[in-house]
């Protein structure tokens, strides 16, 4: 088993939902990610706080597989983003993004850190991301995320880091943003001829399509949840279950490894959307991912 | 091998999509489903149309294992629907609906109908769909789709229906009207509360979500399919192929025929939306059919 490196926000975030709300409760992708991705494999995490950020909020990845070398603490407030979902609850309104000490983050690596195996670049700034890869001496498996801002804001640049990761998970209204197609499918066959060897097109209920350069597609719908709390983090937790079963793994993924990834990632996610903030993913456990796995096995028809 | 009692409209329709248009064209839900279903197992029909439907289009079913007798021709015009779909091919917009001679239907069964062991009541006025069910004698399975017309403007008569029949068709989006609940899984566990054993909640691209009254839930993704053309009548082929299997297999269904079922009518349907009209779904034959089906099954991670 390899160590996973990801570099990402660590954040405040106040939401509201049809089920309630929460203000300032821990958030940002760095976080999300790696509660999930330390049920099955230890995390290297590389991110920026300010000095507000409260040391039990420090603690929750202190208390997992998780080398915080790569945390800064900077004077100044922690990212804070707010928002709400009305009844679609597949898409976010954001009411206020305050990057604070996010907006002067310039993401140098632990020189401990140059060796990491697993790399997720999650959704930040596409040269923050690239700086990161720079960084990494010989990576086995790579991937990263994205999202409106930075295909309308920086296109350019999201392109060359794209053409360099092994695989791209973005959600689908972006994914057909980028590609300007406006079938999902479609979409998944035009980022692949972008550079990256497979494409994961997240669609958060609805489930996702994996799409593989050579090998071809896989579809798969999302673990029926019958109560959403609070979607936040989905797409996160998503790419932690993901990225945690290939390190668990250790090995350069082939295309059964990933349709396995994206099964963990479902699952994990499943779990995150249950309850406000973190707390749907903290409570799980590797028992608890596997139990969730075989029901979702078996809703799928599947017998193993 | 029995055979399927199907009731529902058999019209003219005016389509335009994306990717062009067609101006009165064969079209009507109990068309389509009889094309459908008769790749896999022969139709009654009931219906009625105008002095102008053309030789040329009664011959479509002719030449197919469907028994016309209870197809009635009635003086005036046939049914037409005329609609549109932007972008979001999930939802067709009407344009006007002119009922015509469907406005005075009375369905009244041939005396060798009701000895039909499978009925499908194709969406249309429910209290015409209860008039069907209670000339059938004794039913091994019984169905029904309905619509959002239905649901705001005779509820009381279509949850009498709903009560009666063993499976509901339904999509998502009047499925969660129907009920009341915001999440499709959540609507799919209200609406077996409703009576039938089982019930179908279609997601477009999507896929499906079947719920069974005991065995519980079965969610599949759609067929991939990168270009979607005309996206009319994937529901009723759905439902034929669905039905054709069924009435194919001949005994009361299990949940595993259930799961099977839908793995057929996805596959019908995603013929379907590949062309205008009936075209799509008019070429396909039984080994096509199967074709598609063993891709299916392994974009889905399925070895058989």
């Amino acid at each position: 088993m390899s160590q996973i490196l990801v570099v990402g926000s660590l954040a405040y975030d106040s939401i509201k939902t049809p089920a309630g709300s929460v203000e300032k409760t821990l958030g940002g992708s760095a976080n999300y990610f790696s509660v999930a991705a330390t049920v099955l494999s230890p995390v290297r995490i590389v991110g920026v706080v300010g000095d507000d950020y409260a040391a039990q909020d420090k603690k929750v990845l202190e208390s997992r597989d998780v080398d915080l070398t790569g945390m800064k603490v900077t004077p100044g407030k922690t990212f804070h983003w707010s928002g709400f979902y009305d009844d679609n609850l597949n898409e976010a309104q954001t009411l206020k993004t305050d990057l604070n000490v996010f907006a002067d983050f310039d993401p140098i690596l632990p020189a401990h850190y140059k060796d990491s195996q697993f790399v997720f670049l999650a959704n930040i700034d596409p040269t923050l991301q690239m700086k990161v890869l720079d960084q990494v001496q010989s990576p086995v498996y790579t991937g990263m995320d994205t999202m409106n801002f930075w295909i309308q804001s920086q296109k350019e640049n999201l392109l060359k880091v794209i053409k360099k990761v092994d695989v791209l998970l973005i959600n689908e209204g972006e994914g057909k943003m980028l590609t300007g197609c406006s079938n999902g499918i479609a979409a998944a066959q035009a980022l692949v001829k972008m550079g990256p060897e497979a494409v994961v097109i997240k669609r958060g209920e609805y489930g996702l399509i994996l799409n593989h350069k050579d090998q071809g597609l896989f579809v798969l719908p999302a673990f029926p949840i019958a109560e959403v709390i609070d979607p936040t983090g989905a797409g996160d937790t998503f790419a932690g279950g993901f990225f945690g079963y290939l390190s668990h793994v250790g090995t350069r993924p082939q295309f059964e490894d990933l349709k396995k990834a994206c099964f963990v990632g479902s699952t994990v996610a499943s779990f995150t959307v249950q309850d406000f903030g973190l707390k749907g993913i903290m409570k799980v456990n590797k028992t608890e991912l596997e139990n969730r796995q075989n029901q979702y096995y078996k809703l799928l028809g599947n017998r193993s």
